[in-house]
Protein backbone atom coordinates (compact mmCIF):
# COMPACT_ATOMS: atom_id res chain seq x y z
CA UNK A 1 0.00 0.00 0.00
CA UNK A 2 1.08 3.26 -1.18
CA UNK A 3 -0.47 6.55 1.09
CA UNK A 4 -1.34 9.83 -0.90
CA UNK A 5 -0.48 11.73 1.85
CA UNK A 6 -2.98 15.07 1.88
CA UNK A 7 -1.80 16.37 4.47
CA UNK A 8 1.62 17.10 3.24
CA UNK A 9 -0.13 18.28 -0.05
CA UNK A 10 -2.32 19.73 1.80
CA UNK A 11 0.92 21.78 3.63
CA UNK A 12 2.32 22.20 0.55
CA UNK A 13 -0.17 24.36 -0.76
CA UNK A 14 -1.39 26.58 2.23
CA UNK A 15 2.99 27.53 1.97
CA UNK A 16 2.55 28.52 -1.28
CA UNK A 17 -0.40 30.33 -0.37
CA UNK A 18 1.24 32.15 2.66
CA UNK A 19 4.17 32.99 0.10
CA UNK A 20 1.83 34.76 -2.04
CA UNK A 21 0.12 36.34 0.71
CA UNK A 22 3.46 37.67 1.74
CA UNK A 23 4.38 38.84 -1.33
CA UNK A 24 1.13 41.06 -1.53
CA UNK A 25 2.22 42.58 1.88
CA UNK A 26 5.08 43.68 0.37
CA UNK A 27 3.80 45.37 -2.50
CA UNK A 28 0.95 46.64 0.01
CA UNK A 29 -1.64 44.97 -2.04
CA UNK A 30 -4.83 44.00 -0.25
CA UNK A 31 -4.80 40.87 2.22
CA UNK A 32 -7.49 38.14 1.01
CA UNK A 33 -10.01 37.93 3.69
CA UNK A 34 -12.47 34.70 3.97
CA UNK A 35 -15.49 35.07 6.21
CA UNK A 36 -17.96 32.55 7.67
CA UNK A 37 -21.83 32.69 7.91
CA UNK A 38 -22.61 29.99 10.40
CA UNK A 39 -26.27 29.91 12.43
CA UNK A 40 -27.00 27.97 15.34
CA UNK A 41 -24.72 25.79 17.46
CA UNK A 42 -24.55 22.89 15.31
CA UNK A 43 -21.20 21.28 16.71
CA UNK A 44 -19.48 19.83 13.76
CA UNK A 45 -20.24 22.85 11.79
CA UNK A 46 -18.56 25.06 14.48
CA UNK A 47 -15.55 22.55 14.73
CA UNK A 48 -15.34 23.12 10.39
CA UNK A 49 -15.70 26.82 10.82
CA UNK A 50 -13.12 27.32 13.24
CA UNK A 51 -10.26 25.16 11.20
CA UNK A 52 -11.30 27.51 8.52
CA UNK A 53 -10.37 30.39 10.31
CA UNK A 54 -7.29 28.73 12.13
CA UNK A 55 -6.08 28.25 8.43
CA UNK A 56 -6.56 31.41 7.83
CA UNK A 57 -4.18 32.37 10.35
CA UNK A 58 -1.57 30.11 9.23
CA UNK A 59 -1.40 32.13 5.59
CA UNK A 60 -1.91 35.25 6.57
CA UNK A 61 -5.38 35.89 5.74
CA UNK A 62 -7.99 37.80 7.58
CA UNK A 63 -10.86 36.35 8.59
CA UNK A 64 -14.53 37.10 9.91
CA UNK A 65 -17.23 34.72 11.45
CA UNK A 66 -20.65 35.94 11.18
CA UNK A 67 -22.41 33.88 13.78
CA UNK A 68 -26.55 33.75 14.19
CA UNK A 69 -28.90 32.34 16.39
CA UNK A 70 -30.76 29.01 14.55
CA UNK A 71 -33.76 31.20 15.35
CA UNK A 72 -32.75 33.76 12.37
CA UNK A 73 -35.61 34.00 9.41
CA UNK A 74 -34.89 33.20 5.98
CA UNK A 75 -35.42 37.16 4.94
CA UNK A 76 -33.02 38.21 8.15
CA UNK A 77 -30.04 36.23 6.74
CA UNK A 78 -30.68 36.46 3.40
CA UNK A 79 -30.19 40.61 4.20
CA UNK A 80 -27.06 39.54 5.98
CA UNK A 81 -25.38 38.09 3.16
CA UNK A 82 -26.24 41.06 1.31
CA UNK A 83 -24.45 42.96 3.24
CA UNK A 84 -21.50 40.39 3.22
CA UNK A 85 -21.98 41.14 -0.82
CA UNK A 86 -21.30 44.52 -0.49
CA UNK A 87 -18.83 44.67 2.18
CA UNK A 88 -15.63 45.42 0.09
CA UNK A 89 -13.39 44.22 2.71
CA UNK A 90 -14.14 40.32 2.02
CA UNK A 91 -13.28 38.47 -0.73
CA UNK A 92 -15.08 35.32 -0.18
CA UNK A 93 -17.45 34.17 1.95
CA UNK A 94 -19.00 30.37 2.88
CA UNK A 95 -22.53 29.93 4.17
CA UNK A 96 -21.27 26.51 6.82
CA UNK A 97 -24.51 23.75 5.83
CA UNK A 98 -26.22 22.06 7.32
CA UNK A 99 -29.05 25.25 7.78
CA UNK A 100 -31.63 25.20 10.27
CA UNK A 101 -34.66 23.13 8.17
CA UNK A 102 -36.90 26.19 8.22
CA UNK A 103 -34.62 28.08 6.15
CA UNK A 104 -34.05 27.29 2.32
CA UNK A 105 -30.68 26.02 1.50
CA UNK A 106 -31.11 26.82 -2.35
CA UNK A 107 -32.46 30.30 -1.60
CA UNK A 108 -29.19 31.29 0.65
CA UNK A 109 -26.75 29.90 -1.38
CA UNK A 110 -28.24 31.48 -4.64
CA UNK A 111 -27.91 34.82 -3.02
CA UNK A 112 -24.27 34.66 -2.34
CA UNK A 113 -22.76 36.63 -4.85
CA UNK A 114 -20.81 34.69 -7.33
CA UNK A 115 -17.97 36.53 -6.91
CA UNK A 116 -17.37 35.94 -3.67
CA UNK A 117 -18.87 32.09 -3.54
CA UNK A 118 -15.86 30.66 -3.00
CA UNK A 119 -17.44 27.38 -2.36
CA UNK A 120 -18.59 27.58 -5.43
CA UNK A 121 -21.99 26.00 -5.03
CA UNK A 122 -23.79 29.00 -6.94
CA UNK A 123 -25.65 28.03 -9.61
CA UNK A 124 -23.67 30.08 -11.85
CA UNK A 125 -20.45 28.84 -10.94
CA UNK A 126 -21.85 25.13 -10.52
CA UNK A 127 -22.65 25.62 -14.36
CA UNK A 128 -19.49 27.25 -15.63
CA UNK A 129 -17.55 24.53 -13.74
CA UNK A 130 -20.23 21.80 -15.54
CA UNK A 131 -19.31 23.92 -18.72
CA UNK A 132 -15.66 23.69 -18.16
CA UNK A 133 -15.58 27.71 -17.90
CA UNK A 134 -12.68 29.04 -15.16
CA UNK A 135 -14.56 29.91 -11.70
CA UNK A 136 -14.11 28.89 -8.28
CA UNK A 137 -14.44 24.72 -7.72
CA UNK A 138 -16.16 23.39 -4.95
CA UNK A 139 -13.29 22.83 -2.50
CA UNK A 140 -13.18 18.78 -1.85
CA UNK A 141 -13.75 18.33 -5.66
CA UNK A 142 -10.24 20.53 -6.33
CA UNK A 143 -8.86 19.09 -3.57
CA UNK A 144 -8.95 15.63 -4.92
CA UNK A 145 -7.86 17.02 -8.67
CA UNK A 146 -5.12 18.59 -6.88
CA UNK A 147 -3.67 15.28 -4.62
CA UNK A 148 -4.30 13.73 -8.92
CA UNK A 149 -1.87 16.74 -10.23
CA UNK A 150 0.60 16.62 -7.32
CA UNK A 151 0.88 12.80 -7.20
CA UNK A 152 1.18 12.91 -11.58
CA UNK A 153 -1.46 9.66 -11.28
CA UNK A 154 -2.31 9.92 -15.09
CA UNK A 155 -6.28 9.50 -15.70
CA UNK A 156 -7.11 9.82 -19.09
CA UNK A 157 -8.90 7.11 -21.20
CA UNK A 158 -8.87 5.14 -17.59
CA UNK A 159 -11.73 3.57 -15.65
CA UNK A 160 -12.80 5.82 -12.78
CA UNK A 161 -15.38 5.11 -10.61
CA UNK A 162 -17.18 7.67 -8.61
CA UNK A 163 -19.11 5.82 -5.73
CA UNK A 164 -22.11 8.85 -4.11
CA UNK A 165 -23.68 11.76 -6.23
CA UNK A 166 -23.70 14.57 -3.68
CA UNK A 167 -23.63 18.15 -4.74
CA UNK A 168 -20.64 18.66 -2.86
CA UNK A 169 -18.39 16.34 -3.52
CA UNK A 170 -19.40 13.64 -6.10
CA UNK A 171 -20.92 15.02 -8.96
CA UNK A 172 -18.86 17.97 -9.41
CA UNK A 173 -15.61 15.35 -9.17
CA UNK A 174 -17.32 12.70 -11.73
CA UNK A 175 -18.01 16.29 -14.37
CA UNK A 176 -14.49 17.36 -13.66
CA UNK A 177 -12.23 14.19 -14.32
CA UNK A 178 -14.30 13.18 -17.40
CA UNK A 179 -13.63 17.05 -18.99
CA UNK A 180 -11.17 17.64 -21.67
CA UNK A 181 -8.77 18.93 -19.62
CA UNK A 182 -5.13 17.94 -17.82
CA UNK A 183 -5.04 15.70 -15.16
CA UNK A 184 -8.51 14.39 -16.31
CA UNK A 185 -10.25 12.93 -19.18
CA UNK A 186 -10.95 9.62 -17.37
CA UNK A 187 -14.21 7.86 -18.43
CA UNK A 188 -16.18 7.94 -15.37
CA UNK A 189 -19.09 5.98 -13.98
CA UNK A 190 -21.12 7.94 -11.17
CA UNK A 191 -22.27 5.00 -8.59
CA UNK A 192 -24.95 5.76 -6.09
CA UNK A 193 -27.76 3.85 -3.56
CA UNK A 194 -29.52 2.37 -6.42
CA UNK A 195 -26.57 1.16 -8.42
CA UNK A 196 -26.32 -2.63 -8.61
CA UNK A 197 -23.08 -5.24 -9.20
CA UNK A 198 -21.08 -2.56 -7.08
CA UNK A 199 -18.86 -4.83 -6.74
CA UNK A 200 -17.98 -5.56 -10.19
CA UNK A 201 -17.84 -1.33 -11.17
CA UNK A 202 -15.02 -1.37 -8.32
CA UNK A 203 -13.28 -4.32 -9.74
CA UNK A 204 -13.00 -2.89 -12.98
CA UNK A 205 -11.57 0.45 -12.10
CA UNK A 206 -8.63 1.91 -12.13
CA UNK A 207 -9.33 4.68 -9.34
CA UNK A 208 -12.28 4.60 -7.01
CA UNK A 209 -13.04 7.77 -5.38
CA UNK A 210 -15.79 7.32 -2.64
CA UNK A 211 -17.79 9.60 -0.83
CA UNK A 212 -20.67 7.74 0.71
CA UNK A 213 -20.17 8.01 4.33
CA UNK A 214 -20.64 4.32 5.33
CA UNK A 215 -17.88 3.21 7.60
CA UNK A 216 -14.87 0.75 5.77
CA UNK A 217 -17.54 -0.48 3.54
CA UNK A 218 -14.66 -0.82 0.36
CA UNK A 219 -12.56 -3.89 0.92
CA UNK A 220 -9.03 -5.03 -0.18
CA UNK A 221 -10.95 -7.80 -2.19
CA UNK A 222 -13.08 -5.53 -3.97
CA UNK A 223 -10.51 -3.82 -5.83
CA UNK A 224 -7.77 -4.69 -8.59
CA UNK A 225 -4.52 -4.35 -8.02
CA UNK A 226 -2.86 -1.40 -8.96
CA UNK A 227 -6.22 0.70 -8.44
CA UNK A 228 -6.04 4.28 -7.09
CA UNK A 229 -8.59 4.82 -3.94
CA UNK A 230 -9.36 8.46 -3.07
CA UNK A 231 -11.50 8.16 -0.03
CA UNK A 232 -13.41 11.43 1.15
CA UNK A 233 -16.10 8.99 3.60
CA UNK A 234 -15.23 10.46 7.43
CA UNK A 235 -17.41 8.67 10.03
CA UNK A 236 -16.94 8.25 13.61
CA UNK A 237 -16.96 4.51 14.86
CA UNK A 238 -17.08 3.29 18.37
CA UNK A 239 -13.73 2.42 19.61
CA UNK A 240 -12.64 1.61 23.30
CA UNK A 241 -8.91 1.70 22.73
CA UNK A 242 -9.23 5.22 22.23
CA UNK A 243 -9.55 7.82 24.92
CA UNK A 244 -12.00 9.63 23.35
CA UNK A 245 -14.07 6.58 22.91
CA UNK A 246 -14.39 7.03 19.05
CA UNK A 247 -11.96 7.22 16.13
CA UNK A 248 -12.65 8.36 12.81
CA UNK A 249 -12.52 6.47 9.94
CA UNK A 250 -13.06 6.61 6.19
CA UNK A 251 -15.19 4.42 3.97
CA UNK A 252 -12.18 2.68 3.25
CA UNK A 253 -11.50 -0.77 5.45
CA UNK A 254 -7.51 0.60 5.52
CA UNK A 255 -6.44 -2.16 7.10
CA UNK A 256 -7.73 -4.27 5.08
CA UNK A 257 -5.62 -3.29 2.17
CA UNK A 258 -1.95 -3.34 3.82
CA UNK A 259 -0.92 -5.57 1.53
CA UNK A 260 -2.13 -4.47 -1.34
CA UNK A 261 -0.82 -3.02 -4.39
CA UNK A 262 -2.95 0.06 -4.28
CA UNK A 263 -2.05 4.00 -3.81
CA UNK A 264 -5.25 5.34 -1.04
CA UNK A 265 -5.78 8.37 1.25
CA UNK A 266 -6.26 7.69 4.59
CA UNK A 267 -8.52 9.31 6.91
CA UNK A 268 -8.11 11.74 8.35
CA UNK A 269 -5.31 12.86 6.56
CA UNK A 270 -6.25 12.63 2.90
CA UNK A 271 -9.17 14.93 1.54
CA UNK A 272 -9.73 16.37 4.54
CA UNK A 273 -6.91 19.17 4.89
CA UNK A 274 -7.16 19.30 0.74
CA UNK A 275 -10.82 20.85 1.03
CA UNK A 276 -9.47 23.90 3.78
CA UNK A 277 -6.68 24.45 1.39
CA UNK A 278 -8.49 24.67 -1.80
CA UNK A 279 -11.03 27.00 0.22
CA UNK A 280 -8.39 29.34 0.55
CA UNK A 281 -6.91 28.92 -2.30
CA UNK A 282 -10.30 29.77 -3.74
CA UNK A 283 -10.19 33.06 -1.67
CA UNK A 284 -6.78 34.37 -2.67
CA UNK A 285 -8.69 33.64 -6.39
CA UNK A 286 -11.14 36.09 -5.40
CA UNK A 287 -8.65 38.35 -4.00
CA UNK A 288 -7.02 38.52 -7.02
CA UNK A 289 -10.05 39.16 -9.28
CA UNK A 290 -10.13 42.37 -7.25
CA UNK A 291 -6.68 43.58 -8.22
CA UNK B 1 -35.66 -4.79 -32.74
CA UNK B 2 -38.41 -2.63 -32.11
CA UNK B 3 -38.54 0.90 -32.91
CA UNK B 4 -38.22 3.51 -30.39
CA UNK B 5 -40.33 6.45 -32.75
CA UNK B 6 -39.45 9.71 -31.80
CA UNK B 7 -41.41 10.80 -34.83
CA UNK B 8 -44.82 9.80 -33.48
CA UNK B 9 -44.39 10.75 -29.77
CA UNK B 10 -42.97 14.17 -31.10
CA UNK B 11 -45.91 14.48 -32.57
CA UNK B 12 -47.63 13.81 -29.76
CA UNK B 13 -46.11 16.49 -27.44
CA UNK B 14 -46.52 18.17 -30.39
CA UNK B 15 -50.41 18.14 -30.41
CA UNK B 16 -50.57 18.34 -26.77
CA UNK B 17 -48.58 21.75 -26.79
CA UNK B 18 -51.17 22.83 -29.31
CA UNK B 19 -54.00 22.37 -27.11
CA UNK B 20 -52.25 24.26 -24.31
CA UNK B 21 -51.66 27.09 -27.07
CA UNK B 22 -55.86 26.83 -28.10
CA UNK B 23 -56.53 26.92 -24.13
CA UNK B 24 -54.55 29.65 -23.87
CA UNK B 25 -56.33 31.85 -26.84
CA UNK B 26 -59.79 30.76 -25.66
CA UNK B 27 -58.85 32.48 -22.06
CA UNK B 28 -57.20 35.70 -24.05
CA UNK B 29 -53.48 34.65 -22.63
CA UNK B 30 -50.18 35.52 -24.79
CA UNK B 31 -49.56 33.67 -27.55
CA UNK B 32 -46.12 31.56 -26.79
CA UNK B 33 -43.52 33.58 -29.15
CA UNK B 34 -40.04 31.76 -29.77
CA UNK B 35 -37.63 33.66 -31.33
CA UNK B 36 -34.10 32.67 -33.16
CA UNK B 37 -30.90 34.52 -33.68
CA UNK B 38 -28.75 33.22 -37.31
CA UNK B 39 -25.40 34.57 -38.18
CA UNK B 40 -24.59 34.02 -41.57
CA UNK B 41 -25.89 31.96 -44.26
CA UNK B 42 -24.93 28.64 -42.61
CA UNK B 43 -26.88 25.96 -45.14
CA UNK B 44 -27.27 23.22 -41.96
CA UNK B 45 -27.86 26.05 -39.86
CA UNK B 46 -30.28 27.83 -42.12
CA UNK B 47 -32.36 24.08 -42.51
CA UNK B 48 -32.18 24.13 -38.57
CA UNK B 49 -33.79 27.48 -38.12
CA UNK B 50 -36.86 27.07 -40.31
CA UNK B 51 -37.87 24.28 -39.14
CA UNK B 52 -38.07 25.47 -35.98
CA UNK B 53 -40.13 28.16 -37.21
CA UNK B 54 -42.28 25.81 -39.08
CA UNK B 55 -43.10 23.57 -35.49
CA UNK B 56 -43.85 27.37 -34.06
CA UNK B 57 -46.56 27.57 -36.65
CA UNK B 58 -48.13 23.79 -36.51
CA UNK B 59 -48.38 24.26 -32.49
CA UNK B 60 -50.01 27.91 -32.95
CA UNK B 61 -46.80 29.90 -31.53
CA UNK B 62 -45.44 32.96 -32.98
CA UNK B 63 -42.13 33.18 -33.93
CA UNK B 64 -39.56 35.57 -35.22
CA UNK B 65 -36.47 35.00 -37.38
CA UNK B 66 -33.49 37.81 -36.13
CA UNK B 67 -31.09 37.20 -39.27
CA UNK B 68 -27.50 39.06 -39.17
CA UNK B 69 -24.45 39.35 -41.46
CA UNK B 70 -21.58 37.33 -40.60
CA UNK B 71 -19.86 40.55 -41.08
CA UNK B 72 -21.74 41.42 -37.43
CA UNK B 73 -19.22 42.63 -34.27
CA UNK B 74 -19.53 40.90 -31.37
CA UNK B 75 -20.18 44.02 -29.65
CA UNK B 76 -23.12 44.53 -32.24
CA UNK B 77 -24.53 41.21 -31.92
CA UNK B 78 -24.38 41.20 -27.98
CA UNK B 79 -26.34 44.59 -28.56
CA UNK B 80 -29.10 42.99 -30.88
CA UNK B 81 -29.45 40.10 -27.67
CA UNK B 82 -29.83 42.79 -25.24
CA UNK B 83 -32.53 44.24 -27.38
CA UNK B 84 -34.78 40.73 -27.57
CA UNK B 85 -34.12 40.52 -23.90
CA UNK B 86 -35.81 43.54 -23.07
CA UNK B 87 -38.32 42.37 -26.02
CA UNK B 88 -42.01 41.69 -23.98
CA UNK B 89 -43.50 40.21 -26.89
CA UNK B 90 -40.75 37.47 -27.06
CA UNK B 91 -41.13 34.64 -24.05
CA UNK B 92 -37.95 32.65 -25.39
CA UNK B 93 -35.51 33.00 -27.71
CA UNK B 94 -32.17 30.81 -29.53
CA UNK B 95 -29.06 31.40 -30.57
CA UNK B 96 -28.33 29.33 -33.56
CA UNK B 97 -25.15 27.91 -33.60
CA UNK B 98 -22.00 27.77 -34.67
CA UNK B 99 -21.33 31.75 -34.97
CA UNK B 100 -18.28 32.89 -36.53
CA UNK B 101 -15.51 32.21 -35.32
CA UNK B 102 -14.52 36.18 -34.72
CA UNK B 103 -17.78 35.95 -31.96
CA UNK B 104 -16.66 34.37 -28.21
CA UNK B 105 -19.84 31.84 -28.29
CA UNK B 106 -19.84 31.59 -24.49
CA UNK B 107 -19.95 35.48 -24.26
CA UNK B 108 -22.57 35.72 -26.69
CA UNK B 109 -24.89 32.81 -24.85
CA UNK B 110 -24.25 34.27 -20.88
CA UNK B 111 -25.58 37.76 -22.68
CA UNK B 112 -28.92 35.92 -23.14
CA UNK B 113 -31.03 36.53 -20.51
CA UNK B 114 -31.61 33.46 -18.37
CA UNK B 115 -35.64 33.52 -18.07
CA UNK B 116 -35.74 33.57 -22.33
CA UNK B 117 -33.30 30.71 -22.51
CA UNK B 118 -35.15 28.04 -23.91
CA UNK B 119 -32.14 26.25 -25.26
CA UNK B 120 -30.85 25.60 -21.57
CA UNK B 121 -27.40 26.66 -22.66
CA UNK B 122 -26.83 29.53 -20.44
CA UNK B 123 -24.43 29.05 -17.20
CA UNK B 124 -26.83 29.81 -14.10
CA UNK B 125 -29.64 27.45 -16.53
CA UNK B 126 -26.87 24.80 -16.89
CA UNK B 127 -25.70 24.90 -13.07
CA UNK B 128 -29.30 24.18 -12.45
CA UNK B 129 -29.90 21.70 -14.32
CA UNK B 130 -26.68 19.73 -12.93
CA UNK B 131 -28.11 20.92 -9.18
CA UNK B 132 -31.38 19.06 -10.00
CA UNK B 133 -33.24 22.42 -10.11
CA UNK B 134 -36.14 23.32 -12.22
CA UNK B 135 -35.07 25.07 -14.79
CA UNK B 136 -35.15 24.81 -18.73
CA UNK B 137 -33.36 21.33 -19.89
CA UNK B 138 -31.51 21.57 -23.06
CA UNK B 139 -34.07 20.54 -25.66
CA UNK B 140 -32.36 17.19 -26.87
CA UNK B 141 -31.51 15.60 -23.53
CA UNK B 142 -34.96 16.48 -22.66
CA UNK B 143 -36.21 14.51 -25.71
CA UNK B 144 -33.96 11.50 -24.67
CA UNK B 145 -35.89 11.78 -21.20
CA UNK B 146 -39.53 12.36 -23.07
CA UNK B 147 -38.71 9.14 -24.93
CA UNK B 148 -37.71 7.14 -21.79
CA UNK B 149 -40.84 8.58 -20.00
CA UNK B 150 -43.38 7.52 -22.52
CA UNK B 151 -41.82 4.00 -23.54
CA UNK B 152 -42.20 3.12 -19.72
CA UNK B 153 -38.32 2.66 -20.03
CA UNK B 154 -36.76 2.03 -16.48
CA UNK B 155 -33.45 3.43 -15.43
CA UNK B 156 -33.50 2.43 -11.98
CA UNK B 157 -30.04 1.24 -11.21
CA UNK B 158 -29.48 0.07 -14.64
CA UNK B 159 -26.08 0.62 -16.72
CA UNK B 160 -26.04 3.75 -19.16
CA UNK B 161 -23.36 4.41 -21.32
CA UNK B 162 -23.72 7.66 -23.12
CA UNK B 163 -20.59 8.27 -25.58
CA UNK B 164 -19.79 11.10 -26.65
CA UNK B 165 -19.35 14.59 -23.66
CA UNK B 166 -20.62 17.71 -25.57
CA UNK B 167 -22.47 20.46 -24.08
CA UNK B 168 -25.52 20.00 -25.63
CA UNK B 169 -25.82 16.42 -25.27
CA UNK B 170 -23.42 13.61 -23.89
CA UNK B 171 -22.67 16.33 -20.79
CA UNK B 172 -26.18 16.90 -19.97
CA UNK B 173 -27.63 13.95 -20.34
CA UNK B 174 -25.09 11.81 -18.62
CA UNK B 175 -25.86 14.05 -15.62
CA UNK B 176 -29.78 14.15 -16.09
CA UNK B 177 -29.54 10.05 -16.10
CA UNK B 178 -27.45 10.08 -12.87
CA UNK B 179 -30.08 12.31 -10.59
CA UNK B 180 -32.41 10.69 -7.86
CA UNK B 181 -35.81 11.36 -10.18
CA UNK B 182 -37.81 9.49 -12.01
CA UNK B 183 -36.91 8.22 -15.26
CA UNK B 184 -33.09 8.92 -14.25
CA UNK B 185 -31.51 6.82 -11.49
CA UNK B 186 -29.12 4.73 -13.45
CA UNK B 187 -25.55 4.63 -12.97
CA UNK B 188 -23.84 6.22 -16.08
CA UNK B 189 -20.93 5.76 -17.50
CA UNK B 190 -19.84 8.87 -19.94
CA UNK B 191 -17.36 7.24 -22.40
CA UNK B 192 -15.42 9.78 -25.50
CA UNK B 193 -12.31 9.86 -27.57
CA UNK B 194 -9.80 8.97 -24.90
CA UNK B 195 -11.74 6.04 -23.31
CA UNK B 196 -10.43 2.51 -24.16
CA UNK B 197 -12.28 -0.74 -24.07
CA UNK B 198 -15.51 1.00 -25.82
CA UNK B 199 -16.75 -2.02 -26.79
CA UNK B 200 -16.30 -3.78 -23.04
CA UNK B 201 -18.56 -0.75 -22.29
CA UNK B 202 -21.25 -1.37 -25.14
CA UNK B 203 -21.31 -4.83 -24.15
CA UNK B 204 -22.39 -4.04 -20.18
CA UNK B 205 -24.71 -1.34 -20.53
CA UNK B 206 -28.54 -1.78 -20.20
CA UNK B 207 -28.85 1.45 -22.56
CA UNK B 208 -26.45 3.11 -24.49
CA UNK B 209 -27.11 6.96 -25.92
CA UNK B 210 -24.39 7.41 -28.27
CA UNK B 211 -24.01 10.96 -29.69
CA UNK B 212 -20.38 11.46 -31.51
CA UNK B 213 -21.70 11.62 -35.28
CA UNK B 214 -19.43 9.08 -36.73
CA UNK B 215 -21.48 7.31 -38.88
CA UNK B 216 -22.95 4.27 -38.35
CA UNK B 217 -19.91 2.56 -35.82
CA UNK B 218 -22.12 0.70 -33.09
CA UNK B 219 -22.26 -2.55 -34.70
CA UNK B 220 -24.90 -5.56 -33.47
CA UNK B 221 -21.28 -7.25 -31.81
CA UNK B 222 -20.96 -4.62 -29.67
CA UNK B 223 -24.26 -5.11 -27.51
CA UNK B 224 -25.95 -7.81 -25.03
CA UNK B 225 -29.50 -8.34 -25.59
CA UNK B 226 -31.82 -6.26 -24.47
CA UNK B 227 -30.10 -2.92 -24.72
CA UNK B 228 -31.77 -0.34 -25.08
CA UNK B 229 -30.13 2.30 -27.97
CA UNK B 230 -30.66 5.77 -28.60
CA UNK B 231 -28.94 7.41 -31.35
CA UNK B 232 -28.33 10.84 -31.32
CA UNK B 233 -25.69 10.72 -34.30
CA UNK B 234 -27.01 12.64 -37.77
CA UNK B 235 -23.98 12.50 -40.50
CA UNK B 236 -24.64 12.38 -44.33
CA UNK B 237 -23.15 9.27 -46.48
CA UNK B 238 -22.74 8.99 -50.00
CA UNK B 239 -25.77 7.03 -51.57
CA UNK B 240 -25.71 6.59 -55.38
CA UNK B 241 -29.21 4.61 -55.05
CA UNK B 242 -30.91 7.79 -53.87
CA UNK B 243 -31.72 10.66 -56.15
CA UNK B 244 -30.12 13.23 -53.77
CA UNK B 245 -26.95 11.52 -53.80
CA UNK B 246 -26.65 10.85 -50.22
CA UNK B 247 -28.42 9.72 -46.70
CA UNK B 248 -28.61 10.28 -43.30
CA UNK B 249 -27.55 7.63 -41.07
CA UNK B 250 -26.75 7.50 -37.40
CA UNK B 251 -24.14 6.26 -35.20
CA UNK B 252 -25.79 3.28 -35.08
CA UNK B 253 -25.49 0.51 -37.37
CA UNK B 254 -29.41 0.38 -38.12
CA UNK B 255 -29.28 -2.55 -40.74
CA UNK B 256 -27.19 -4.70 -38.71
CA UNK B 257 -29.68 -4.74 -36.08
CA UNK B 258 -32.27 -6.14 -37.95
CA UNK B 259 -32.42 -9.34 -36.17
CA UNK B 260 -31.78 -8.61 -32.44
CA UNK B 261 -33.90 -8.21 -29.62
CA UNK B 262 -33.15 -4.54 -28.50
CA UNK B 263 -34.76 -1.05 -29.08
CA UNK B 264 -33.81 1.65 -30.69
CA UNK B 265 -34.21 5.19 -32.03
CA UNK B 266 -34.08 5.25 -35.80
CA UNK B 267 -32.28 7.92 -37.86
CA UNK B 268 -34.11 10.18 -39.29
CA UNK B 269 -37.36 9.55 -37.38
CA UNK B 270 -36.01 9.62 -33.44
CA UNK B 271 -34.15 11.95 -31.70
CA UNK B 272 -34.21 14.84 -34.02
CA UNK B 273 -37.86 15.59 -34.22
CA UNK B 274 -37.99 15.34 -30.49
CA UNK B 275 -35.55 18.20 -30.02
CA UNK B 276 -37.95 20.89 -31.88
CA UNK B 277 -40.50 19.16 -29.80
CA UNK B 278 -39.12 20.14 -26.45
CA UNK B 279 -37.31 23.26 -27.91
CA UNK B 280 -41.45 24.44 -28.11
CA UNK B 281 -42.25 23.09 -24.92
CA UNK B 282 -39.55 24.97 -23.05
CA UNK B 283 -40.95 28.09 -24.84
CA UNK B 284 -44.18 27.15 -23.87
CA UNK B 285 -42.73 27.20 -20.23
CA UNK B 286 -41.32 30.36 -20.72
CA UNK B 287 -44.45 31.50 -21.86
CA UNK B 288 -46.50 30.35 -18.31
CA UNK B 289 -43.77 31.92 -16.15
CA UNK B 290 -44.77 35.58 -17.23
CA UNK B 291 -48.34 34.89 -16.81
Amino acid sequence: MKIINGKKISNDVLNEIKKHVDGRMKNRKKIPHLAAVLVGEDGPSQTYVNSKIRACERVGFNSSLFKFHDKITENELLNEITKINENKEIDGFIVQLPLPPHIDQEKILTQVSPDKDVDGFHPLNYGKMTLGIDTFLPATPAGIIELIKRYKIDLSGKRCLVIGRSQIVGRPISILLSQNKPHANATVTLAHSRSKDLNLLCKNSDIIITAIGIPEFLKSSMVSDNTKIIDVGISRIDDDSNSKGYKIVGDVDFEDFNQRDVMITPVPGGVGPMTIAMLLSNTLKACKLND
